[in-house]
């Protein structure tokens, strides 16, 4: 496993070993958003991915690059949601066993897709501990590898690949691109694409005021936590993992935080105007661009919506 | 204006005369989906289309085809919907005045747009009668030019362009493209298309069973009226236009119906699995594969969705 930050050849080789398993997932521009904003916008549309977010980007660089020792007993992780099923759809493209622990109060939704690559499930009570736990002591029986969801370099080289996408398929220079923050896999990636592949390209981050840690963590350099976790942006919870943190403190230029109310209505105009299904955490980034307008004022800016896995039953609009 | 069918060259004008405009839609697929058919589907998103719909090409192409004479008195239409924003979007990119009629009891969201575009707009009863009469006098009082909604074969041309650019960027050959059918715009320029950029493909429609004039029609030689209008896919209620009726007559294989709770299960498997936004005409045609499994089997099948207006506050599910 990489023990240092992903050099540029580490994420055009991650993009190269993912490339046959991933959809190279269209850049959508509205017209009317860009009036909205009174900038250039490109949409990087990563709820297209395979199991409908990025994570399947670094779910499958960490697996593909294990070897088949590392293999032969299987991979595990801990996850609610999305990482679950890309540790999940990844092991399953190379014929490895997957563990994956999920907290007791996960969506069934989620639950099933986990099932449906032929992963075995242990459930734990929703804490790190418990959660932590239930890896270690799979860790201990079955020799299994761990892949944590963003702390681990192949992870992020994984995450960095949409931005590269979008700096290839683009076709003219971004002044900045936009990504959400949660544990910060896709933001550290991200950045680390921006230095490598479009140097000059600023890179933001867009995160709820409901989970506020990554904003803190900038500052102090420490990774802090959020002053309260409320948000219906629930793909962005985590606190930020040092590796991550290192870089985006290294490569980024701000980190902006958005309501509650405000990603409720940047979502709304992604389904209205785009026609696309984007969940609250991938509309983050878009509600930073329309809070800041003057930050990317006449800018070309790159924006990467993590993913679309949201219950339409419970829409909230 | 073009008095015979449109040819290969006539298609690959139109598609010249509108690319500056219009938006080249990503072709996404779902390997899902594929399982749940047991076919290969291409997905050309048209949802994506300015104005969020095909009807931009088709208008433009009918506009753009105007001499500067034709257009100094403007253009006039009747439509309650996507065609109506297609003319006074396309009339706005060439500075002509749109006169557009419109039901009184059109949606205020489309009202609002076509009036966004700059647009006169003159209310009527809904009836065709009306309609036309509405559309009479303009003509008579303005000197504007008249484009028909479907049967007209410079709006056929710029229909035919979504299929062309599918058949273009798929790379494979596809065994069948399917394409929904109301007044048979899009299906007979679809069918155009296929019959000269992919000979071999055959081409098929899905059709509401609320509005089945269509498959009527398609065996008697005449434009047959439906037995019953009343369907959630309220693009297609409109009869084919004669013109339309002797292009699909010749080049297409055959029009499947699907009843509206087919259509509602196809729409939201899109919207669920594929993220994306489809109004429920748009997700006609995935039903019609999704019934017909032995016609579609292991085929390459191209499947036109043709828009994605709907409104989020009165979704079926």
């Amino acid at each position: 496993m990489g023990e240092s930050i992903p050099d540029k050849a580490v994420i055009e080789k991650a993009h190269k070993l993912i490339t046959p398993y991933i959809h190279r997932t269209p850049v959508l521009t509205s017209q009317f958003i860009n009036q909205l904003a009174g900038a250039e916008l490109f949409f990087k549309c990563e709820n297209f991915q395979k199991i409908g977010a990025f994570k399947a980007r670094g779910g499958l660089n960490a697996i593909l690059s294990l070897s088949e020792e590392q293999l032969k007993n299987g991979v595990t992780t801990h996850s609610s949601g999305n990482h679950a099923q890309a540790i999940a759809f990844a092991a399953a493209k190379v014929g490895a066993k997957a563990y994956i622990v999920m907290p007791d109060n996960s969506a069934t939704v989620k639950v099933n897709a986990v099932e449906g690559y032929g992963a075995e499930i242990t459930f734990c009570p929703n804490t790190p501990e418990d959660r932590q736990g239930a890896v270690d002591k799979i860790i201990e029986a079955k020799g299994a590898a761990f892949v944590h969801p963003f702390n681990n370099y192949e992870v992020i080289a994984g995450q960095g690949t949409a931005a590269k996408e979008l700096i290839e398929d683009v076709g003219v220079h971004l002044d900045a691109i936009i990504a959400p923050v949660g544990g910060g896999g896709l933001l550290s990636g991200t950045a680390l694409s921006a230095h490598y592949f479009s140097p000059g390209t600023e890179v933001f981050a867009g995160e709820p005021e409901g989970a506020a840690d990554a904003v803190l963590s900038f500052k102090s350099g420490n990774v802090e936590k959020a002053p309260y976790v409320k948000t219906i942006a629930d793909g962005l919870l985590t606190p930020l993992g040092p590796k991550n943190l290192e870089i985006i403190r290294e490569y980024v230029t701000d980190i902006l935080t958005v309501s509650d109310d405000e990603i409720i209505a940047a979502m709304r105009l992604m389904w209205e105007r785009m026609k696309i299904v984007v969940e609250p955490s991938g509309a983050v980034v878009l509600a930073a661009v329309l809070k800041n307008k003057e930050v990317f004022k006449e800018k070309k800016v790159g924006v990467i919506i993590s993913g679309g896995n949201v219950d339409l039953g419970k829409l909230p609009f």
